[in-house]
């Protein structure tokens, strides 16, 4: 038998799986588990009707293309859409500055490649989303926490952190974001604050990732300006953004993309031919089609009503059964709730507890690179159903009603 | 105005577009243009009425799950197939051995990333596939070519490289060859020689990397034996085997694979998901319905029987106008027919010369990694009609002969 350890590269040696994605193995394999951990979509909201429609239509064979490879920078009718898209979300974006990306977790992987190298850091919220953590991670990058405030990232301390790397020799490029409803923690970053960022991102010579997936999915029509992504007053040109059709159309299609300077863009280019050559071209039609015959446009504000009304029903049967244990912000968009145990209890010990109550969640130490967050969890209100929101909760409930009463018997 | 350039990673400043892709773009330009630059499968083969049937049954909205995140794995019904598929090539492989990818480009990339460090250097034939060149060079590996033989790879000359290159303290650990109707070359490896490879590896402890995309399509029945991957006789666990539907369904779909020894495929998840979290949902149920509804299996030998006659007609073509001026060796299958110029022509300089007259090749140069081949061409007769290539031949006869005749005007 040979031992395949010493032909592994560096990153292939630390490469692990992710905390979600191994939840998602332990829930399937459990019979009426109901799961908050991964941020799924609601497949019962899809446009299946249209979605039909569509790919007949695309299969009909008068397109030859719509099956054969495509241009990696993506269908090009689909790279003009996302520019009037951007539009609408107040960002200017050229052709040329657009990328379609096979989901965000490749716009992410992309970016970790032509930005870090191996010990480079990469500043990060406390806490941040796992999948950038694992982005930047197999570049072998050194992530660094910066402290959060309930408006989002913590400025001073952000301006801390970026001397004292620096003052440590190290090769500080760029800060990750995820502005919108972040996932895990659920929080806006301020429109004051978001100009804050700009501001010493210009002072110390940092590019900002501004990762927007949920942005479109704010609870209260009176907050959508709050939404104004980072790169809408972006002058200078430092930040890469990314969004995605896996939230608001569905994340099968592996469709998602990159608006970045053209230099940086054209990169991400390269780096995305050796990647996968061009994202799935019947996919890329499937979303642009969706989005020309109006379907997205017509679909969004529903979903903000579907996912608010989950996220209510979960804050309800929480503050009845978990009110006195558990401490969180209300979400005002997005997919997840955020809560914190009582410090002496962790979300992972309990995690045990739970999945025999068959419910799980994220523990959230996952998001936390500095290994902080052990009393936090995550729960995700997106994808099952109100009533299992509510019999979830109350399983989640006996589980850290029990933990916090005292010592398990096991 | 930013300056990008300080903000680029080692790997991002040295990425660069494939010369491929680069054709792609210069023909999408050009009306009339016939093109032999890209490997692409024709379309007009592509299982349209059936894929369309296939759609419409997905989207029926009965599969939640077929436009929802999947295990990052694979589909499990496919990757169950894909271990008939593989043992039907003589290669068994348990459901921990597989993993699909987004297409063999990205097997490629998530391969390179497991295995090489900077400065690593992974053996390939002379000539080989830019893809993968561009996958181990992104991930900063040092290629080093073997001469190939009319039979596939030189294994004198690789032993001889191997011993270079470790004596000069290189961690050499794997060798990357296309075994059935190379990709440039078009040559099958020797049966005999595939038994060699193996026992040279295991000699001098190299894992071989085999990328299988065409050995479906060999064009005489009675040679279907000689495509036995080299994966088959793997009795140690040294062979990571890739292979694709991209060139037996349809290439839009992005659904490939790789069968490893199971360490290394739980490392190859591991990277997958940090690189796409999955490979799209739709995709991967059309493929499997394609495969499970006997669609696949019906449609391979006429597939086999088309592109020989496209091959047949190029070849015809190419003898009664360049016989005397282009040498090359017949392919017995895949997309390809590989030429070599006269000496003293360089089909990168004729390049400029043959867009003007409305056909395009691959310069073979962008196949070695060691600066040779530069009076070889690339010439794929996969997506063009039996009429335009017979014209393109014509106007490529046109080009080479004016070149041997003397100094071009210009």
């Amino acid at each position: 038998m040979i031992d395949y350890e010493p032909f592994l590269s560096r990153a292939g040696e630390s490469m692990q799986g992710s905390a979600i994605r191994k939840m998602g193995v332990v829930a399937a394999g459990i019979p009426d588990i109901i799961s908050f951990a991964p941020g799924y979509p609601d497949p019962a909201v899809f446009a299946w009707a249209e979605f039909r429609e569509i790919a007949l239509a695309l299969l009909g064979g008068n397109d030859p293309n719509a099956l054969q490879y495509g241009p990696t920078r993506g269908y090009p009718p689909l790279v003009e859409a996302l520019s009037s898209i951007l539009g609408a979300r107040g960002i200017r974006a050229t052709r040329d500055e657009v990328l379609v990306t096979t989901g965000s977790q490749q716009g992410l992987d992309l970016i970790a490649r032509i930005l870090c190298d191996p010990g480079d850091v990469v500043l990060v919220e406390l806490p941040t989303y796992t999948g950038a953590i694992a982005a930047f991670k197999d570049v072998q990058a050194d992530l660094v926490g910066v402290r959060q405030a309930s408006d989002g990232i913590d400025l001073g301390d952000l301006e801390a952190v970026v001397a004292r790397e620096r003052a440590a020799g190290k090769r500080v490029n760029c800060i990750y974001v995820v502005p919108n409803f972040q996932n895990p923690a659920g929080l806006l970053i301020g429109l004051e604050k978001r100009r804050g960022l700009l501001e010493v991102a210009s002072r110390h010579n940092l590019l900002i990732i501004e990762d927007d997936p949920y942005g479109e999915l704010y609870f209260c029509d009176d907050e959508a300006h709050l939404t104004r992504p980072v790169k809408a007053d972006d002058v200078e040109g430092r930040v890469v953004y990314l969004s995605s059709f896996s939230k608001i159309l569905a994340p099968g299609f592996r469709v998602a993309w990159i608006a970045a300077p053209a230099a940086l863009a054209a990169k991400l280019d390269d780096a995305k031919q050796a990647a996968d050559l061009c994202t799935g071209s019947l996919d890329q039609r499937m979303v642009f089609e969706a989005w020309k015959r109006g379907v997205l446009a017509a679909r969004v504000p529903g979903l903000r009503a579907h996912y608010r009304h989950k996220k209510d029903t979960m804050e309800r049967a929480m503050k009845a059964s978990l009110g006195n244990l558990l401490t969180w912000r209300e979400p005002r968009g997005g997919f997840f709730l955020w809560a914190s145990l009582p410090e002496h209890l962790s979300g992972e010990a309990l995690l045990a507890q739970a999945t025999a109550e068959r419910v799980v969640y994220v523990a959230g130490a996952a998001f936390f690179v500095d290994g902080s967050g052990q009393n936090t969890i995550r729960l995700s209100f997106s994808a099952p159903t109100p009533d299992r929101i509510v019999e979830g909760i109350g399983r989640l409930a006996r589980v850290i009603q029990r933990a916090a009463a005292g010592p398990s018997p096991a």
